[in-house]
């Protein structure tokens, strides 16, 4: 219940028009709506007109349709669907209630209406240790557009070959945010947040073989490096890197 | 060495007022001074000011009055101690040479020099699971203090008892950047993220026994969380939590 | 061997009707018949006509039809079926001696006989963080159903938005015991046990990926979280928490 | 804020003895109020006169006192302080304004206030595998006796001399609830799950040396042990294990 | 080279039938004959006409096949295959040089020649806790048959139906050595370890979910029980148990 | 209960010197009489005047004399005192109660009582790979001759210097069953598991750093070893090594 | 930018022949040619006319051709492929663009242009305890042989059968380097540098089951192991370990 | 046993001055001695004047003394103490028997004799990623010179600040060997691969704290790193490092 609704049942009790105990049940049953209110109240402020997301791993094509179907109708322009295998992809665009949407192949992505024009405060880059982390941070990048922010990409600029990094400093220092995609070893996000002044968010990737295991040997290097200004999403979690670079591209704005 | 810097070597060149091979030599001895520089700059801009930080863990009182006399030298207003014992910082006061400073018991840290007022964007909140968690709430509140951000504390809102955390709603809607700090569960910075629409910095604390590992558990937990707009620093990291969200707390600023 | 079948024995050998040394023979191949025996009684005031359960998995289809067959015979009325893929249920259906069964693709369990009408104390409240820990959940509430239990079912009510679980306080309030299953991460267990008073069974999925490490990374939450009257069972042990859930919603009748 | 509460608010409105606005905040700053006092009014029917609890490792006593003195002026009968050692509690009897209390040693755990009479359905038999285990078994016998049940102590019962465990059947077979501690093996709640047809609260301990990793290897044990209606808490955690037995043991009294 | 061979050199030294050189030359490029010999020797004979045995994972039919006619040549009588699929026995079936052999589906190993009358001390009873041990004890009861000695099989007979395993003390009590087989806990071995006085082998099987984690738990279970006369041998090594079951069986032979 | 003890009860009841009510109370209240005698009995066959044994760690002085004491008056005549400290010790020989007792400071354990003559079947061989390796190798060694084995030594024969081992040869093919102790690598059962033709039980050490993890590492390669005819024990389980082997040393005198 | 390149720059502004501005700009954009060019020249020196390395799994044949043409266009003569499959190799086969090359089928490289004749310092010696380790195995010998040295192969010596490996005393004491690779158990490392005086490089193989864990039982015990002159490469990592033994192997021609 | 040794024992046999019996038994008692002979020889070409080593962790200074005298008296002239702590070297200095040494308090070791003149093939680089790597880097240094070779040390030059490492690219470069040393993040000797083009020996450290894991954390990161031409020892083995290295940087000397 937003304030003006409450002030609309408060109004309502002293001029008569409901008896008390109308207006205590109501308070008692729907105790949490004011605070949802409040926070899609805030969302809109800083979202205006952003993508809403679905999960898009294990539901079923009938069941995504359905969702993007309730939120279109709820006025939502953009639509986007993470986690989507080319097969569901696919079998989503047989489905006659299925609206037209954009599928990105690397970055297991779907977009319902159009990606909005950057809004952003700067740049987000995305660097990956290798050519294996795209996929990874393919759909951190797409995230971060989709939601408003101008992405540059720096891909296979790992520590191993430390000129090809070095070599795109200017990128690098003109940054807002950077998000660091790296599997086989965690020393990049580090080696970066040694270079820039801005945040830099690291992803550690499950690709790799060995004492690799799946990602964990470089989430513990990522959560270990000394670098300041530096955090840590979850493994292979791309999404989440671009959302948070997106919202932190976007803190100027706020006010 | 700055682009003006290298200007004038190859203007002295042009002019004859430096020989070829001098010239080269400068160029060649330091190859990565102008990159140093570059960093250097930048940080200037950002940090005006701000205080330079050293960190006290296993170096003798001397080692640390040494860097702090360099430091202030150097033109340097503040220094930053973390992870200073109360044992050192006693040790450290009984030097001729080191200068004034004052010592914060519970995070651990001394501070020489005054800190600076606040000139960040808005408030940065540091929340925790529960009283021992403070140690690290705190390391994490005075850095972010010490760097020009206002904190506001939110201390004990374990979700044990939904209704402490929720009856700061306020302060947790107006914050710039959210650092949750929990250790015997992870859930706090999860809760925390699905309330808020600002970047949430979890801290995994090592507080808690039986199968809490020394905070692996609340690590893991956090890395899992499926609240957006949130990553993860290492365990008891307070001062990378407090740095990070100073930095979140003046991009908007920086242009 | 009850102690009326001792007592008979012993009559017997009293009388002449038994030899000592046949009467040496029976009390020493048959040492724990009584043990076994006491326990059958005490689960038959129990559980009056309830399911036996077989572990589905790794049986063939012949298996379990001769172990149904069997129970049956021994007067069963209903026989429970857990972890049974849909196409070992085809199969089942399929065998002349199976009796008809109906089967859940969901909680993957079949159920021979009808569900018992529920005579518990209260409810049983199974509760979910997100969509894809439902299969789990289903087990832990059919499993609760078929032994007696009301159930009341709140799924996706995970913490990241915390206004879903808090809109079925009545609910949660009412319950006897509270089945909470979660996956991504272990948080929802813990907030429940900080708002309800009755015990809260937390079961840990495999759901996720990253660092969720196949669900030990919930495990390890739910085993550390703070709330008191929880406790925990093994990693998608939907069936046990369902167990147990109606063991504890039995304890009035129990006397 | 509690119904009545809200009612003299919404009445006060409707009497013009309190304007619409002055209602709008007061309902606005403690949204949670609510929500908290439902659940003691809860409590309070199901724990009448029962104590209070205090976490007291990382206390200063102190604090401990001054919390204790807080809760008596409340209201509050008894108070259980856990996690207390031998020191603390010598400290604690030092202080002028603490009142008495008795301390048990081997749970280390202090009671302020008398042990009310056991008023729980049954009795809870805590049993532990060796020696080495009772302190964390007396834990949880003393907690479930402080808050209201009788309580069987089945000592040195490990599985390694099986007929130690069988001779007690009869206690084991008469149980509300069974708490089964062991550390060095795994196997002993497993053990008494099969045999008994009530709940069996596991607790890992941390007792043991080599690849027993602190608990670790229990409690993996108690996870995978197939005995159905059997759970687990966390390692040493007698007091949540005795908290839970107890109020599964009252479970009868609810309604 | 055999301490005769060694003195016949030295003789032909000696005599002038060889020369210094070539006697240098024989002692240098078979330094480790003799303790190979030696060995071989002991073995003979230990296991006059006992089987050989093969690792048949990873290798080829045609390889499996070589190696069988090998030791065939060499005087062998019986040839053990372990971890043979039906697929490869089938493969191996049809080559045209394989002798004849029985597959043994459930044990997954195969045997040329007869296996011969059991000639060991006493008898080794084989214990599993559950059904899906089997296999595993399987391959640990063939390989002991297959040795030379007689095996009891006492199946399904875990610690969580106590009075299963206890109805069969007179087998366990006259066994020379006991192998007890379990997956989803590790109980089985230390319960039968506290009843019986003769070496017992532990056998962990990577059978179970949760946080079974393939077989860890069973096994750190059976490396802390407290019983004493008990060893483990790797997870899933029914050969490695069975070989070394029937090595100790037929310890008394020795001498 | 022994068989003859049943039978003169059920003479008793069938001569009317026992009523049925009284005979069917004793065979109700000692149920498990009958299991534990007959496992005394075997042992007393096998272990005739052999020491008692008390896990020392953890038990106070006065609770070890009392037990010491106990054990005497039962008519043991020796009494074997495991993982005694020296500090134990000192205190222990304090006691008035306290009968006389060796002390070994290496095993850390004590003797009360003569150690018997070996009448084990041949040699038990324990072997270490370095010298800290010593005192877990000493417990076994010294456990083995209490309980009645001849004991060879040869320590400090790790792998890293074969020819120290090879040297052996003739000692290691003579032993009934070796126990081989090694802590920074594993690897030293596996060489002689390659080596003998006996029983080999390999116990890991805490001994170590860096990778070693307090002794997984070794216990980890122990277990993966290919050699044939070995078993694993705890790591630092020194007793129950030298257990076991005395206990395979002895086996050709059970019948 | 070279040493001459940059004279020739500083010249030409001397002279008059380039702007200031120009060569501020050459210097600036290109910044870290220099660092790449020098170590190009320095790998010239030594691998005159080795294979350039393209990594195999995950790239399409597509993508391989492409790099190994812009290769060979560069002026290599040979390029080596790893990690590449059967399938893969085939499919490259049928492309139109791709040149011959010789594909091996157990170390799964590919070769495009002639095995240079060795010219390294003395032999590379590949071990292996078992011959499932075999593929890793021949991935090291085959890449030390590609870039240069000769390379001696003891294939299944593993220490279980000790003999084996010191009838090859001759060939390790002559190696420049030895690769041990094994999977079961970490042991043959170990026991090879404690036979020899070259460095050794030990390789883990994911061989195995039970308690191997995909090689990192193998690895700890190898990095535990206490001979000096050895080191350790990741899990199944052959490339590395033949990379690294011919660089070493190579260090004689440095200068 | 030596091949002329040998050889003059195969002449007193042909020539009568040894009769065969007395020759058996020497080729039979010591058949070892050849194999340590063979490598002690190789091991004198190599180091002549070299320093042995001993590990001084848990051995008294009487032990050690002994060790050192007996060494001497064998003709040794440099003795290497290693892992001695400062307490240890005081006792040792205090002991009358114990010769003249000089103690490095940094790197925790103790030098009988003189440092030998260096006489490697070139210079072995020692990195630290922090000051507190540098106690094991001094070990790995230290030895490195104590075994012949030149050591250049470059402390401090983590890739948090990437231009202190880049700005000793000389150094770097002209390294026979590069030890890396590295504790919060493994990324150092990955970054130093990539810049090299000789051998890489990387040590993690113990040092750090939240999810460094003693270590752990930056040997996983080693052993993924990307860069050829590397290889990992244990955590904190400073002195294997120093061994490796020397040895590789005589290899030019070998023939």
């Amino acid at each position: 219940m937003t304030d003006p609704e409450t002030k609309n049942l408060l109004e309502a009790v002293r001029d008569g028009a409901m008896t008390v105990d109308e207006a205590l049940l109501r308070l008692k049953t729907e105790p949490f709506r004011e605070l949802g209110y409040a926070k899609v109240d805030l969302h809109r402020k800083l979202r205006q007109g952003a993508a809403e997301v679905i999960y898009g791993a294990g539901k079923t094509p009938e069941q995504i349709a359905g969702i993007v179907g309730a939120m279109l109708s709820a006025g939502q322009k953009t639509v986007l669907i993470t986690r989507l295998s080319a097969e569901q992809a696919e079998a989503l665009r047989l489905l006659p209630d299925m609206p037209e949407f954009s599928y990105d192949n690397t970055a297991r992505l779907a977009l319902v209406g159009a990606v909005p024009p950057p809004d952003g405060l700067g740049t987000v880059v995305v660097a990956t240790g290798g050519t294996s982390d795209i996929p990874v941070a393919e759909e951190a990048a797409r995230t971060a557009e989709i939601f408003g922010s101008k992405v540059v990409r720096l891909y296979d600029v790992g520590v191993a070959g430390l000129h090809r990094l070095l070599s795109h400093m200017e990128e690098l220092m003109s940054a807002s945010v950077v998000v660091a995609v790296a599997g086989m070893e965690g020393a990049l996000p580090g080696v970066i947040g040694g270079l820039v002044d801005c945040p830099v968010i690291a992803v550690p990737t499950s690709v790799g073989y060995g004492a690799s295991f799946g990602g964990l040997s470089a989430l513990l290097d990522m959560l270990n490096s000394c670098a300041t200004g530096m955090s840590v999403v979850n493994i292979d979690n791309g999404f989440g890197a671009g959302f948070l670079a997106n919202r932190i591209n976007h803190m100027a704005k706020k006010d």
